[in-house]
């Protein structure tokens, strides 16, 4: 179990991830089909100040390569979001962190239980976190989030998804 | 590491019931303060063929309890389910369910990584797992699903929370 916490976050992502995929395949599907215009879903929210659909891909990008680049004790890639991403540039995105997260070997993972992960460093919000507890506790609750929130935007929107869109490829 | 599925699965579940029972009282002082009809709020969905709200907390419980007996390998508690349980019933429920989570012994876990769990066995339906995928592939997606879920609902019917409701306690 050397590399749990690699089997714990990296597989994890990747399922995720390409369900994420999967369910903004059938959302532009869905706008093209309805003659809806792509902007109507992707800035289409729950609640007014609440994050939009595409803003919500983004943030789950980002934890999935923070989180995993903490675990693996490396920089985290820096990677510029567009202001107002079409359905492209997610799917770009989605890409460039599934290769990011997926070009980390297991064994960088091999410290990662007991690694000491500070969030925020030198501001009012820091927070300091051991590796198990981060991913656990933090890194997952997060991501899910965020992918589950892109799941219930379009969802609402009358996209025909079911959770089996959701779950993908397990 | 012996009990690293222990660790991945019950202080999870009891964070994020935890968030759940938080994000019920806000619901119900929510329809107090604004003199909505609780049912309202209960039976509020993000689309016409999705549970509503209080079905959306009963399946995050089964979860629980479900993935957290096949790991520790003891018998699935039944708990019936109220027709149009209201916010007592279900606190209720999250409360028997915390209770059997954290009753299981870590020790119960040592093997769960490598045991063989069936779903629906029997059935066109049945699925085999190993513990450690049943976990992270299917038992935490599904599980989060229920979770987000609840938060989604009440959060679009202006119920005021933020995602600190939802990460709860960590």
């Amino acid at each position: 179990m050397t590399h749990s916490l690699y089997n714990a976050s990296i597989p994890v992502f990747r399922q995720m991830l390409g369900s994420v995929k999967d369910i903004l395949t059938k959302t532009e599907a869905h706008a093209t089909a309805r003659k809806i215009e792509p902007e109507a879903l992707l800035q289409a929210r729950l609640f007014p100040d609440m994050f939009p659909l595409a803003r919500q891909v983004l943030i789950a990008c980002d934890f999935a390569k923070g989180v995993a680049a903490r675990l693996a004790g490396v920089e985290v890639p820096t990677l510029p979001d567009a202001q107002r991403p079409g359905f492209a540039e997610l799917h770009e995105r989605i890409g460039q962190v599934l290769a990011f997260v997926e070009g980390l070997p297991a064994a960088s993972f091999a410290a990662a239980a007991t690694r000491q992960i500070t969030l925020q460093p030198g501001t009012p919000r820091e927070k300091q976190f051991v590796g198990e507890h981060y991913l656990l506790h933090y890194g997952l609750p997060q991501f899910f989030f965020h992918v589950n929130a892109t799941y219930a935007i379009a969802r609402h929107n009358g996209v025909e998804l079911g959770k089996s869109d959701y779950m993908g490829r397990y």
